[in-house]
């Protein structure tokens, strides 16, 4: 039964990133959940004490959607840590990040959303948060090559890419931004401390 | 009369971009914006055929407002054009646009929302394309340091740490996020092909 609940739990949590990248912010009510999950009216409300607690476990479950996965990690760790493998690993979490649109545009509508609401931004600062922290811990466990400055500029830069892609894509072309990667992982390298 | 009808519809588009920052796209009503100019009913709509006109002409707006002058502009050609004078420029503009906050909010949400309209986006990224085009001219035009590279990364790592900053503020400190904008300018000219 736990189980189930947990099922039912994180597929309300699927719809309301469904909503929140369709209809914003506003749209998303507990009567919006129910009919995108297609399940009986009532039910979200039956998991989720308010709306607060709703956006806030959504940009939780899109973390949990958008980690690479252990056979991801443990290839962090096989074979040379170079630029070569560095530069791959970029172009893998961009095609990650980008398969999965509307996990995106629900952070961004609720990184919107907490200028308005001090409680998700508390919230969603500790996610992120755990998340930066994360990718800087595993990039020097791994002992892939640059430093944390590396990380964060890789961070700021591929973000805004990925928001390019999913907002206005015409803007700047795939080959372009996929040249980009390759370049930013290249001169960050070549001029780091490491270098 | 025509000076003032032009006056009067600036500051239509200046309560658009308040109502969307505080509101979102989707509290855009012709109703909305006459409240927040604090205008008799109905003015809005005598300016502006549709909610769309007003969508794209907001945006529009914004990187009116954004635009550096006449002064940054010529400042640009003043002095040698080396490494601490691109690493000025750029702590200029992020701190041009934060300073800004609702016009960046209000891009964002208009770029959010031009992933449910076409018509939008079309008017958007021309826009976008527009500016960045301009950037990338007024750098080599200048004399900057850097290539097209070169922008182009800065432009996407300096979005998206504005958008940090005007969203979840506590993530990156201030003094981190200012650290970051000139290790980012050192190392894409210590590694670009100016070098």
């Amino acid at each position: 039964m736990a189980r189930r609940n947990e099922e039912r739990r994180a597929a309300l949590l699927d719809a309301a990133i469904e909503v929140l990248a369709a209809e914003g912010a506003r749209g998303l009510t507990f009567r919006a959940v129910d009919q995108r999950a297609a399940v009986p009216a009532g039910t979200a409300s039956n998991y989720f004490a308010n709306r607060d607690e709703l956006l806030t476990q959504a940009g939780g479950r899109v973390y949990e959607r958008l980690g690479p996965g252990e056979a991801v990690l443990a290839a962090g760790f096989d074979g040379p840590r170079d630029r070569a493998r560095l530069t791959e690993l970029m172009h893998d979490l961009v095609a990650r990040v980008t398969a999965f649109p509307t996990g995106f545009l629900a952070l961004l509508e609720l990184r919107l959303e907490s200028t308005r609401r001090p409680e998700l931004r508390e919230v969603l600062t500790a996610r992120i948060r755990a998340d930066l922290e994360g990718n800087l811990a595993y990039h020097e466990s791994a002992g892939l090559p640059g430093d944390r400055s590396t990380v964060l500029l890789l961070y700021l830069a591929l973000n805004w890419l990925v928001l390019e892609q999913l907002t206005l894509p015409e803007l700047l072309p795939d080959q372009q931004r996929h040249g980009l990667v390759t370049t930013l992982v290249e001169r960050l390298l070549d001029a780091g401390p490491q270098a």
